[in-house]
């Protein structure tokens, strides 16, 4: 079953620059390399402009989980750990 | 600039197979008329079964527009209102 996933991103204030060019070189390389995943989108919040959700669908568990384990996603999160302002919550759903 | 669309909907006991049904029908449509339309896309949450979260995405403020006022999605919502336990939480956002 294909799952989505909704990711909400806290970014210091004054690093949304930085943020932003990091994750969208990451998002080239999800789709670039997982093709089990089918969305992978950043978005900012309207409300409070230091918080990011990236809307998410994979096309199984499995490619979820080489999502996760993908060594571009564990470098992109190394340099992203300086810019968040704590961990990511994270919502998975499963897609109807 | 395109914009993103978490729509949360909370659909009431014993109505899930008749709202999936209506709403699977109404993403068809959607993704056969709408061109500004980039994702659209329905899950249903692991924690709360009655709660749906349909992942959206327009490539402009104008796709958004139509996509509100088209036929086919007013007609769903009329159907849909039945079935639902609440008009549903909108939360738009900003496409990076």
């Amino acid at each position: 079953m294909a799952l989505g996933l909704i990711a909400t991103i806290t970014v210091q204030e004054g690093k949304n620059a930085e943020f932003e060019q990091i994750f969208l070189s990451l998002t080239e390389q999800v789709r670039a390399n997982e093709p089990g995943n089918i969305i992978y989108a950043l978005h900012r919040s309207k409300a409070d402009r230091q918080i990011y959700k990236v809307l998410e669908q994979y096309d199984s568990a499995e490619a979820l989980d080489a999502h996760g384990k993908a060594d571009y996603f564990r470098d992109a999160n190394k340099v992203l750990a300086a810019l968040v302002a704590g961990p990511p919550e994270i919502e998975i759903l499963d897609a109807v």
